[in-house]
C-alpha cells in the first residue's frame, strides 16, 4: 500500500443535495461549506452550476475558504457540439470555483442505452470537455460514472475512458459506485488491476453508495488497493441510501489504518460537533447510534460491560471517545447491574458508599419497575429522582388530591364539529389547599396547563418550563386486558436544559400525570428550590 | 472460498436487547422469534436466563418454532467452581432452548483485567463448561469475545481458546469483535490464518458490531475467509452503534455472493416486512435509508434518473427491488402518484378506468392529508375508505351528535388513588337517536367501549371487534403550538383479520375517535353490513 497522503472531497452540497427531505437553501450551503473547511477537508463540492437557482446563487458569491479548493459539477460536452460551444461546460466556467468536476459515462450499455451516444464518441466527449476544462480552470477531474458495473461488463471500455480523462489532463479519476452495489472484494480486485496496468493510484478516487451497506467498506478497500482520493458526504447524506460517511471514514483512516488525510488530531476533535451540527441546521435528531460520533457509541448498558470499563476503557471501547470529540454513557436498565447504577449515581453527583445495602435497593427497584413496564435507560430525570427517593430524601412539593380531565366533541352554535379538553386539578401545597381549571388542545396539555396554574403562584421557576416532545407507547399490546401505557416526556427550561420523565400505568392520562409529576419535581430539585412552607419531607 | 451452507444467527432478542431505548416485552420476544423463524433464520438466541425476569420468563414459555432453534446466552463457569455447580450454567440448563451459547475471554489481557483469573484456568474454565453442556443440551456454542482483539495481542492464546471450546463439543465457535473496531482486512487475514492452522470453517462464526460503520463489510469478509456461520440483528440492533444488520447481509449473501444461506426467494421477499414490522413493534419510525429494505432504497427523484430507469432499471437499481418484498419510488412526479394510486386501487380490488378524472382527485387528496400528517402506508383501511369514499358511497353506518370522556383521579373511600375513565356517546342511527355511557381503563378504553354499546344492537357483527393495538405519534414536537398527534389503531375480528386505520388531530381523544370510526366503519364494510334503516348514503 502506498503510503502517500489520502485527499478528501466532500460531496454533502451536491449529491448530499439529493437526500429526501433534505433541501438545502444558499445561506445553509455557505455555512456549511465554511465548517468543512475548517474541519481540513481538501476539496468541497458545492453543486451544479446550471441547475438550479440555489446553485447558481452560491457559485455566483461562494464563501472565502482557507485551504480547501471548492468544486463545481457538470456534464460532459453533449454529442455533436464542441467543449466550448456547451450550455452546460459554459455555466461551469463562470461558476466561481477553481476546480471542475465532470461525470461522463464509464460504461458502453450506458452510452447506448441513456445517452444513446456510441461508444467512441462518448470517449472524445470526455478527452474534449477535461482538455478544455483543465485549460479554463486551476484543476478539473472525471467522474467515471458506473466505473464498477461498467468494468464487470467491459474492462477494455471502462479502462479506456479513465485513461481518455487522465491523458486530456484531469489530476484525478474518480471510480464511481453510481448503483451502489459493489462489493468491497470486487472494489480492490478492480482498483488493484487498473494499479498493475499502470495507472497511479494517487490519481484515483472512489465514490461510493450505500445500498448494500457497504460504502464506508468499500471506500477503505479502494484506499487500500492504492487509490488517494476518497469522496463521501456529511453524516452519509445523498439519494437512495447515501453516500460514503465521511464522518466514519475520517477516524478509521486517521486512527486506524494511520494515514496522513491532512487533518491534525485537532481538526479531529471537531468531528462530533460536525457532524451534529449539520442535523441541528437541518432540523432533524442526530443518530445517537452513528459510528464515532453518536450519543451511544461509547455508551454502556450491560452490568458487565460497566464494570471491566471502569477498570480499564481497552475492554469495551475500541478508541478514546475524546479523539473525535465524543463521550462515554452510562446507561442505567433491565440490564443494569450494581456498577451502572454506582457509575450514574456519580454522575450525577450523589456520594453514596458502594457498600451501602441501598444500593442494591435502587438496582432492584429498577429491575422490577421495568418489568412493569418503565423504561429508565431514555429517562434520566426519573432515574434520579428513584435513586434519589430510596438513597436520601426528596421534598414534595405539592401533594395532588384530585384531577379531572373532561374531553368533549360537539357540534357548536355555528354548526361546527369541536373537540375541547379541559383539566382540574386539586391539591395541597404547603397545607394549603389549592385548584385551577384550564382549557388545552388535548388531555394532557390542558392537565399542564391547570397543574402550572396551581403550582406557579408558590414556585415562579415552573413559568419557563416547556414541554418538547410526548411518547407514548402500549405495551403488551397482545393482552388487551393487561395492556399498559408508558408515557414519556422531554421537558426544557428557560436555560435551555433538557430532561426526560416516564410515568407508566395501565390509563394513558394517569401515566402522563406520573411523568409531568416527575418532571416538574426534577425541574424543582435541580433549581434548588426549596418546598414551600410547612411541606413535610417524603421518603 | 467453500461453497458450504452459511448459517445465520440472529441475536435481536439478546443483544439487540442492550440498544438504547428497546426494552422488548415478553410477548413482544415471542412474536419476533416467530417472525424470524417464518424468515428461515437458523438460530433465534433469545435472550440470557437469570439475568433479568423478562428473559426469565420468556424462557420458562418460549413459542413454539418451524425450523429455527432456540438459543439460551449465558457465561462460562466461574472460576474455582465445577461447571454443574455453577448458578449461570444451571440457570441455562433449567432454560427451555435445545441451544447453549457461552461467552468466554479469548483475549488474554481481559482474563486479567475483568475477570481476575489466570489465562490458563480460563482455558478449563471454557473446555468445562463447553463439555457440560455439550452434554446436556442437543448444541453448545462458544463466543469468542474479543477474539480479533485478543488475536492481534497474543495469537496463540486466542487461538487457543478457540480450539478449547471445538474440542470440547463446541459446533460453533463464533469470533466476536466485541469492541467493533476491526476492519475488513483484518477480519479477512486473521480468519484465513485459522484455517490455515487447521480450524475448519464450518466451525467458525462471525459476530461483528458496527462501531466503525463497518459490521456488514466485516461480516462479509470473514465469510469469505471460509466462516460459516453469521450473526446479526435485525435492523442492526444493538448497544452502541449496533451489530451487524442481518437485513442488509441477507440479501448481499444470497443475491451478490450466491451463497446458499437456507433461505428461498418466497423468504427473501418477507424482507422489507420483516423489518418494518419490528419498528412498529418499537413505535420507532423506520429507517428510510436503510440498504435494500428502506423507503427510500429503490427510490428515484424527477429527471434523468427516472427517464433512464424507465428504459433500463440496470441504469440505477442495483437489483429487482421485488426479490427483497421492497418497491421502486419516484418522487414528485404526479404521474408517479397517478400510478402509485392506481396499482393500490387494484391490489384493493377497487376497478377503476385510469382516465377517470376521479384518480387524480384521490392523489391530491392523499398528498393533500399526507402533508397534514396521516400515514396511508401503515393504514390500508383508512385508505381504502378514503378512496371508495371518493370513488364510489361508502354507508354512513352512524352520526356521531357528541362524546364526552371524563379522566379522573381521586382518594377513594378506602384511602386508595384511582384513576377512573367514563366516556358518554351520542350518535344518530338509521335517524334515530341513541346514547350510551361506558367505563374503561383508559380514555380510549372508555371511548371504544361506549361506542361499541351504542352500536351492537343495530350492528351484531361488531360485539367480535377487538382493539388490538394503539400507536401515538406526536409530529412536529419542536413546534410546541402546532403539534398535530397521529393515532393508529390496529383492529382484528373474530375471524382473524387484522386492518390498520388513521386519526389524525392536535387532540389525541380526537384522533382516537376518528380512527376508530374508520376502523367500525371498515368492518361493516367488509362483512357487507348494510347501513340501519334510514340511514342515507354519504359521498
Amino acid at each position: 500500500m502506498s503510503s502517500a497522503r489520502v485527499h478528501l472531497f466532500d460531496s454533502t452540497l451536491r449529491d448530499g443535495a439529493q437526500t429526501h427531505g433534505v433541501d438545502f437553501s444558499t445561506p445553509d450551503k455557505a455555512a456549511i461549506a465554511v465548517a468543512l473547511d475548517a474541519m481540513g477537508i481538501d476539496y468541497i463540492e458545492g453543486g451544479w452550476p446550471g441547475a438550479n437557482p440555489t446553485d447558481d446563487a452560491f457559485f455566483a458569491d461562494p464563501p472565502s475558504l482557507g485551504r480547501a479548493r471548492l468544486c463545481a459539477f457538470g456534464m460532459t460536452r453533449r454529442a455533436g457540439r464542441s467543449a466550448d460551444n456547451d450550455p452546460g461546460l459554459r455555466a461551469l466556467l463562470e461558476a466561481k470555483a477553481p476546480v471542475a468536476v465532470l461525470v461522463g459515462k464509464s460504461w458502453d450499455f450506458q452510452c447506448k442505452v441513456a445517452l444513446g451516444v456510441e461508444p467512441g464518441e462518448n470517449l472524445h466527449m470526455i478527452a474534449d470537455s477535461i482538455a478544455f476544462m483543465s485549460r479554463e480552470k486551476a484543476e478539473a477531474m472525471y467522474d467515471a460514472e458506473h466505473f464498477f458495473d461498467g468494468y464487470k461488463a467491459n474492462p477494455a471500455y471502462a479502462t479506456a475512458t479513465v485513461k481518455a480523462a487522465l491523458e486530456a489532463g484531469a489530476r484525478w479519476a474518480v471510480l464511481c459506485d453510481t448503483n451502489g452495489g459493489t462489493l468491497a472484494h470486487e472494489i480492490g480486485e478492480i482498483i488493484t488491476a487498473l494499479v498493475a496496468d499502470g495507472i497511479p493510484g494517487d490519481r484515483l478516487g472512489i465514490h461510493a453508495h450505500n445500498d448494500t451497506g457497504n460504502a464506508v467498506a468499500n471506500s477503505l478497500a479502494a484506499v487500500r488497493a492504492g487509490a488517494r482520493q476518497v469522496q463521501g458526504t456529511l453524516n452519509g447524506l445523498g439519494e437512495r441510501c447515501g453516500n460514503a460517511n465521511l464522518v466514519s471514514l475520517i477516524p478509521s483512516l486517521m486512527l486506524k489504518m494511520d494515514l496522513d488525510v491532512g487533518l491534525s488530531p485537532e481538526h479531529l476533535v471537531k468531528l462530533t460537533e460536525t457532524s451534529r451540527a449539520l442535523d441541528e441546521r437541518l432540523n432533524r435528531a442526530p443518530d445517537r447510534r452513528a459510528p464515532y460520533v453518536g450519543e451511544s457509541a461509547f455508551a454502556h448498558k450491560g452490568g458487565l460491560h460497566v464494570s471491566a470499563v471502569e477498570k480499564d476503557p481497552r475492554c469495551y471501547e475500541h478508541i478514546d471517545p475524546a479523539l473525535v470529540g465524543n463521550k462515554r454513557q452510562i446507561l442505567v436498565s433491565d440490564q443494569a447491574g450494581r456498577s451502572n447504577v454506582l457509575s450514574r449515581l456519580r454522575e450525577i453527583g450523589l456520594t453514596v458508599d458502594p457498600d451501602d445495602p441501598k444500593i442494591a435497593r435502587v438496582v432492584e427497584e429498577v429491575k422490577l419497575r421495568e418489568f412493569k413496564g418503565y423504561a429508565y435507560d431514555g429517562a434520566g430525570a426519573s432515574f434520579e429522582l428513584l435513586a434519589r427517593r430510596l438513597l436520601h430524601r426528596v421534598p414534595e412539593y405539592f401533594r395532588l388530591t384530585s384531577f379531572r380531565v373532561i374531553d368533549e366533541r360537539r357540534w357548536n352554535a355555528k354548526g361546527e364539529l369541536i373537540t375541547l379538553s379541559e383539566a382540574t386539578i386539586k391539591a395541597d401545597i404547603g397545607g394549603e389547599h389549592h385548584m385551577a381549571v384550564a382549557e388545552g388542545n388535548g388531555p394532557v396539555n390542558a392537565l399542564d396547563a391547570a397543574l402550572r396554574k396551581v403550582l406557579v403562584p408558590a414556585y415562579p421557576h415552573l413559568a419557563g418550563l416547556r414541554l418538547v416532545d410526548y411518547k407514548v407507547r402500549i405495551l403488551t399490546p397482545e393482552a388487551a386486558t393487561a395492556a399498559v401505557t408508558r408515557v414519556l416526556i422531554e421537558s426544557a427550561d428557560r436555560a435551555g436544559n433538557r430532561w426526560t420523565t416516564v410515568g407508566v400505568s395501565p390509563n394513558v392520562i394517569d401515566a402522563s400525570f406520573n411523568a409531568l409529576h416527575d418532571s416538574i419535581t426534577f425541574a424543582l430539585l435541580g433549581a434548588n428550590v426549596p418546598a414551600a412552607e410547612t411541606a413535610t419531607a417524603a421518603e
